[in-house]
């Protein structure tokens, strides 16, 4: 990676820093990242309309200008900070350290991060995160996890998004669960659109089954 | 941006003798961007189908990893060189310039240069080219320009790919003319589906013009 070792050094101790303090108020961190335009947001409203009844929720945003994803995510009970990176193509830990500062109830049971739509250089930086996601709509193609592995690599699970739009677009489910096994061998497989309600179930589930183990500590 | 100045202004150098360079061989170059999954290589294939009776033709294919994109646009007439970055986000100018050595017929008409699918590392590395174009495809949204300003504020035009799907997916064109309106007012906008075909001609036809535009001189 084009990026320089004291960014890096700089970055994790920030982010070590925002570990132990997500540990300490027992939050579950998502940090959510994909290209431009897999439904990020659009899997946000959805997961926010059903997570909000339960859960302290809150969302950090981060785009490289414009607030259209705050305003888009707000209106579901969950605070929701908007970071504009200034022409990075990434968070770092010290924007959001920022953002977490100004959500106003810090006794979240979630935050949930949706990083710049990027599937490179998102992948360099720890937030201090429990769980990273990457998203795959059925719009990008079967083989973007083999052509971009330093995201997908590293992610818990993998979101595929928009499957009501599958077969209109040729998705080749077969090719894209192959792309997964030599990419993401261990992360979970999650297949769902946010627009029909499809398979967000199962995610919900998941969300929430981490939310309360976290909370076991 | 988070890129050191000596790295901008070695890749300057680089690229103002690629610009020398591709003015003495009269060859357009053209360097097209978008992100992962908007459907450069599937208008790269078109393209080349129909540009290769008439014009000697090159592709420079970017990816992070594997060469699926260049056994993809294999086999229309025009010689294809993969490059692939090692984890950069990007082409450079270096890059650019190893790969045109391995080509082996020089004596080009026009050279394309499919950059990595990334919406804001490749638009800081100027590659010589003639034209930069933005692909933006029905599925990614309306906002993308205005969210992604560094790459469509740069170019001479902007393909929205995918129209086929328009209406599946709920595109407003609307929207979307007015975003590029703001962030790209002054870019040629060319609609199409590589897939059914609709909108092809006058890309070719404009394709065509620029070629015969740069042999004039």
């Amino acid at each position: 990676m084009a990026i320089e070792k004291a960014v890096l050094g700089k970055n994790q101790a920030a982010a070590d820093r925002l570990r132990d303090r997500y540990l300490r108020s027992k939050t579950l961190v998502i940090n959510i990242m994909s290209s431009p335009g897999s439904g990020k947001t659009a899997l946000l409203e959805k997961t926010l309309a059903q997570l909000g009844a339960s859960f302290r929720t809150a969302v950090i945003v981060g785009d490289l200008a414009t607030d259209n994803d705050a305003r888009r995510l707000s209106g579901h009970g969950a605070e929701i900070v908007q970071v504009t990176t200034g022409g990075y193509c990434h968070l770092d830990a010290g924007m959001v350290t920022k953002a977490i500062d100004e959500i106003a109830g810090q006794d979240l049971d979630i935050l949930i991060i949706e990083n710049v739509g990027n599937l490179v250089c998102p992948s360099a930086f720890d937030l201090g995160e429990d769980l990273r996601i990457g998203l795959l709509s059925v719009t990008e193609g079967e083989d973007k996890p083999v052509k971009y592995p330093s995201l997908f690599s590293r992610v818990e699970a993998v979101v595929i998004s928009k499957i009501d739009i599958a077969d209109v677009v040729g998705w080749s489910r077969p090719d894209a669960i192959a792309a997964l096994a030599v990419a993401a061998p261990r992360a979970k497989v999650f297949e769902l659109s946010s627009r029909s309600g499809t398979g967000m179930d199962a995610w919900i589930a998941w969300i929430s089954e981490r939310i309360a183990d976290k909370k076991a500590g």
